[in-house]
């Protein structure tokens, strides 16, 4: 009797669990849905960053004024934004990764967490010691520490409910990334590009903050989850099986162990496919006449089962990658027309230059076009073998190690970085935050050596030729073509991400600290200088019955590494983002919440 | 022939001095009532912060609105505000003390200056690595850094032109005011208050930076530049000269060569009298009986004369300083009616908690009357020897060391600190930023040690009793009859500086980061959230037409240091400021200048 009850009793605690798992799961569907909140840090789980908010329009932008502004107490680099849940707000630093809750009627601090990190984090976070910003479900802030600690706080309260280690901080596997919350599970990436860190994304319990699965982007087909029957590629016109060791036969010896493919970007979900989009980094090293082969699966556009981890397809981008352009972009998932038909698409705009839209689906290859003109490193993507044609001068392999090849667009920082684009349904563009910088670039031979930078190559970048000093740009993207619909010159690289939303305009941040709303045309009707240079996501909320948008601003990531490492004062500290010296004369740092409402 | 003409050229050169000299005397004074500039910290020589600008007025400050904003790039505690001469705006930060300036067209840096100072500067900065801005006069921006230099840059191009050595911060002699021009001179102090500087202000030369007089605030009366039979003070209800050893008399031994009397204040300049009117502060240690006397001249206001640096009167406040009640708060000139004359006044708050009146030709005392209902450790002034009458019971040296003397008001940051107050013409009135804050003081034995720091007394501050939670007043004050005319209660001190204008308004800011302003009856009319605490000085400036209103925002300063210091995560290293422990509640760190205008 007592062994029957006891079993009772725990099929009702599990029956509990999956309750509260898909209660969470519907409470954020629904919270997303609600426009009022800004519930996840791209607006919807398909990374659309749009809002159905239209109070603020085309026609009244124009009078946006400040409302109110809060200071995060941090100087480096603010990427991601906050987000909103009824009358709280939710906001991150970079490190020391504080978060505070805001009260929207007071803007008083309901309260702050503030981990106690080992600043020996700080020097191998490579490009500023960012975080995209927290996740929220089912009563529990998602925060991923740099250290690569993942914490859940009660929402109202802000005590640690649990934490989880996601990566050894010691090897260089860190984080900046934001979690995913899909579902019940939370996923998180992992940093360490250069230093030989092997990426694998990881999904936790939200419940308990038990690690459901990993897959790793490289090695074996068990570890990376991958069925060589099941899983498939777009290989030779056709989707098809990846077959056996996809990965290890494409790595000389035991490189994979070292060979990246990091995970820190926008991860996208779809529910009723209950597919996990996202994107695999660059791999180890810089110097590729190091690492003969396609170096798979860094460098591609992975599709997940949510429950399983299991790889439905993977596409690679840039097999054999000789200028770092690490593919973790952001997956956007919308409807597109192609060729008559309507598909259920992915687009993704590669570091590489070009603008991808593949069927979610099966991974088959729609488009693949630059929507950078200066991309010169390779001719084309080559559509039945999905493989780029690489102009043979811009290749850093070619001449090999100590060899400086001049002149390759766009520099390693790519077409487009992190900073993600926004997809509007009305005109079902895309609106993409872009770099129009080009770069020289020089290998050479480096040693792995366990929890020590693991590069190989030093580059110089500088603004695109014919771009007139711009080094960026803000365009509307066409993904059933793959062209470029308009694009509006920027004077530094657009590393804000962008929000559309249904008052017809689309907003976007520069670095020298302008936000700026442009209505679907590319006619600018609005800026405002705020703080510093922005490299945080617009986002918009409603609050008893006012729309506010908001921005971070806050100098840094890679674009403003200088500035935020302090590198400005020697020019030739600057190295690879030498391109940016100039920002000194716009801003300074400091990371300021900015927000904007009619009057 | 050779010789006559080498002196004649020497002549000339001397003269183009003169002329230079005076000449950038009288551009500072013209500077300045042109109410389009913001030409000098206080806006005019007699510390009125007031503007004739009245574009913002009390009926249409309601829609006031940001125009720009620009980070910092530095953490702690912003005091002070940028200059504006002409299309450039000037600004300043805490340590490391860099200078920006920037085109008021583009908000584009046209220079940013950063000395390399030596971090071992900031420990020995009681009260958080505060300055309080630069001055500006023919062509020079003048800084008076954190470690004691002061250094004259060229306004257009932020290039060093001299430096001088004002102090030797390896015995804690470092700086945070701002310097002063008046005349052909820089007058600066110092600060080091609990690390037993003998206090002194210095006249530089504005033209090449060398010293042209030192005047100490203790010791022998050559080095004080003290006349015997012609320096006078207030005593037995006249005005009669010091006679010999004033200050030697007041005290044990050589205790006053580590006596203090420190200088960090804002002063002010009668050109028609050529007088110079400031502040000295506390005599070291905080314990008194370690230190019997009256302490001379600590606590007092100075009245020298510009060219020599000679004392004309002297006034001590608060002989044998029992609380750290430091003098150096702002002295105000103003015509002031008293008793049916109209007389040359100075007025000054004290950190004592009253509200002084002199005539500020002769020194004679006019008006002594508590401007915080929360003082009790003294009863009054008694105005005929110009004693406060102390009340036993908060005697910190009745006691002796290693007692503690419970609710002593107000506490040892005073009724009012630095935070300056405004002068408007109109209604004669003084609108001054309050404390409204209590202490604990527990005195003990301390010997001094060169470099080291000599206080001697712990402290707990705590809110006023009977204040509502109220830990600070915005009055507005009669220097007349010392009495409050109205007094606007805040929830935490008012740490800023106030400005009055021609619109009929008063501003000021708070620590939760508000600015506001009031109008004339003390009724608000504005009130705006700004990024972090307020703790510098609202400036206004008019710019193509449009008047605009400014003010830095960072918390910090003493009340600020537990935020600014990273204290505030552990209550008890809180240690005397924890009544301001609610801050965190309100706001995090980070330097940002605010600019507001009408539309």
């Amino acid at each position: 009797m007592r062994s029957q009850s006891s079993w009772a009793w725990l099929g009702i605690v599990a029956a509990a669990f999956v309750s509260v798992d898909a209660g969470a799961n519907a409470e954020l569907a629904k919270l997303s849905q609600d426009p009022s909140n800004w519930a996840m840090q791209a607006g919807n789980f398909a990374n659309h960053r749009y809002s159905e908010l239209k109070q603020i329009n085309k026609d009244n932008v124009g009078k946006l004024k400040v409302a109110w502004m809060m200071s995060t107490g941090v100087l480096r680099g603010h990427e991601g934004s906050p987000l909103v849940i009824g009358d709280t707000m939710y906001l991150h630093t970079p490190f020391p990764n504080k978060v505070f809750a805001v009260d929207l009627d007071t803007q008083q601090i309901k309260w702050k967490y503030e981990p106690r990190q080992d600043s020996a984090v700080i020097p191998q976070m490579c490009c500023d010691t960012v975080n995209r910003g927290v996740a929220y479900a089912d009563g529990k802030i998602i925060l991923q520490q740099a250290d690569s600690m993942l914490v859940a706080l009660d929402a109202k309260s802000g005590k640690l409910i649990w934490s989880v280690k996601n990566g050894d901080a010691k090897l260089g596997a860190v984080n900046t990334n934001a979690p995913h919350i899909f579902g019940n599970k939370i996923l998180t990436g992992i940093s360490g590009g250069e230093w030989g860190v092997r990426g694998y994304i990881s999904a936790y319990n939200l419940s308990d903050g038990k690690l459901a699965w990993r897959g790793y982007s490289t090695g074996p087909d068990s570890e990376m989850l991958v069925d060589p029957e099941k899983t498939t590629t777009w290989i030779d016109g056709k989707v098809a099986p990846v077959g056996k060791d996809s990965s290890l036969k494409t790595w000389q010896g035991g490189q994979w162990k070292t060979g990246n493919g990091t995970t820190w970007g926008w991860y996208s979900y779809d529910p009723a496919l209950n597919l996990v989009y996202y994107g695999t980094g660059n791999p180890s090293t810089w110097n590729p006449s190091q690492r003969p082969g396609d170096n798979r699966w860094s460098m591609a556009i992975w599709a997940r089962d949510l429950d399983s981890g299991a790889v439905k397809w993977v596409y690679q981008m840039t097999p054999f990658d000789e200028w770092d352009y690490d593919g973790i972009n952001e997956m956007i998932l919308a409807d597109i027309q192609h060729k008559g038909k309507t598909r259920k698409a992915l687009v993704h705009f590669d570091r590489n230059g070009f603008g991808y839209t593949l069927d979610r689906v099966s991974g088959e290859l729609l488009v693949a076009e630059k929507f950078d003109p200066a991309v010169n490193w390779a001719t084309h993507v080559d559509m039945k073998s999905g493989r780029p044609q690489v102009v043979a001068k811009y290749s850093t392999a070619h001449g090999g190690p100590d060899v400086n090849t001049k002149g390759i667009c766009p520099a390693a920082l790519g077409s487009k970085d992190q900073q993600p684009a926004a997809f509007h349904p009305k005109t079902k563009l895309f609106y993409v935050p872009t770099n129009h910088v080009c770069m020289d670039y020089e290998p050479f031979r480096v040693d792995y050596v366990a929890g020590q930078p693991y590069v190989g190559a030093t580059l110089a970048m500088f603004p695109a030729p014919n771009s007139h000093g711009g080094m960026g740009n803000f365009i509307a993207w066409d993904a059933s073509s793959g062209k470029i619909v308009w694009s509006k010159p920027e004077k530094f690289s657009v590393w804000s991400g962008a929000l559309a939303t249904a008052g017809d305009l689309v907003f976007y941040g520069t670095l020298e600290g302008y936000i700026k709303a442009v209505d679907l045309e590319g006619k600018e009707r609005f800026r405002f200088k705020t703080p510093s240079g922005i490299i945080g996501n617009v986002f918009t909320y409603l609050h008893k019955g006012k729309q506010y948008v908001g921005v971070y601003s806050g100098i840094g990531g890679w674009a403003g590494i200088g500035m935020a490492a302090g590198l400005e004062k020697d020019n030739d500290g600057l190295g690879a983002v030498g391109g940016y010296r100039e920002l000194r004369n716009y801003t300074d740092l400091g990371g300021t919440l900015t927000v904007f409402t009619l009057e």
